[in-house]
């Protein structure tokens, strides 16, 4: 169940069996059908998640009604979110399951404690985070300065595995366009 | 010198007098004037830089010669392309002083020398990078879900500070919206 876990965290950084052995028993596992939800907008968020198996994806609805994609999260990824996580207020954010999917949840208190049993973990998640802003940051980057065919070409390179997985109508909103856009800009890609 | 990037690094982990004396000798003061530039796209930023003093802009400017405003950071605050700074690639943006300024610099072979050394600065790092992810998502999920007039409303609320020292045409930048459409929204707001 940890392995997939073990092989993320050894990527970053060097631990002992015993510490593993410590590390996954602050972990928690959970199945989630399609379409099930892990956070519902105005709950706090408990957990910190590591995707396991499956595809979730992470998304706010506006005044209008309207979902906005925030991000989508496949097997070695996380989820979270982390404004409600670290402060404790209620989230903004929706998660849900597009697919069948099982995480290992990690709740602010157990992080809390495994932090302070294992400091090598605290140089974990400043790596892992540090990949996530720059991550983050692109994406406001080419928000800016790309156009839409620009952000579609860049997510399909630089997440292929989630391309495969996830329906064309939710990349549109990822990338905040209608699904007619997008419809418009494979045809047109479709043609060059 | 210190004593801001001291209050700045108290708030988040507790350090004695000594541990300061050993962490402040990392870093290494700068003066920017007006205009002069602390990274040019290119070349492989070397440094994360806290803002003693000054304001500073960090932008890219795209295909079409048009600058696009990735964050302002006024003293208090880290500046940095993340990005090149942890690959050692060469950075995408741009960072120039919108305000004579005074910035602490601290290199990456120092950065890691001080987290072997002072393990507390591994919890320091990993606090103050989630807090600029929060914000950075937040900005995200604005992007996609709120008008420029909300944008903008919500700009003056989070960082006052800035509103008040930065030109409005490098606000309209930051925004994602023509200097014009600022206009058009300040005196609809002016009106209301």
């Amino acid at each position: 169940m940890f392995q997939l876990l073990r092989t993320h965290i050894e990527k970053r950084v060097n631990l002992t069996d015993e510490e593993f052995v410590t590390i996954f028993k602050f972990f928690v596992s959970k199945k989630l059908r399609k379409k099930q939800f892990l956070l519902n907008e105005g709950e706090v968020c408990k957990h910190i998640s590591f995707v396991n198996s499956g595809c979730l994806r992470q998304y706010t609805i506006d005044n209008k009604g309207v979902e906005h994609i925030i991000q989508f999260a496949i097997e070695d990824w996380w989820v979270s979110d982390l404004h409600s996580f670290l402060s404790g207020k209620p989230a903004t954010d929706n998660i849900d399951a597009l697919l069948d999917s099982e995480v290992l949840l990690l709740e602010k208190s157990a992080r809390d404690e495994l932090l302070n049993s294992c400091p090598k973990m605290e140089k974990f998640f400043r790596i892992l985070i540090e990949a996530n802003h720059v991550a983050t940051n692109q994406r406001i980057s080419d928000s800016l300065s790309t156009t839409a065919e620009e952000r579609y070409l860049n997510f399909i390179k630089t997440y292929p595995k989630i391309f495969e997985q996830v329906p064309q109508n939710q990349i549109a909103s990822y990338l905040g366009i209608t699904p007619q856009s997008l419809s418009r800009i494979r045809k047109e890609l479709s043609q060059k």
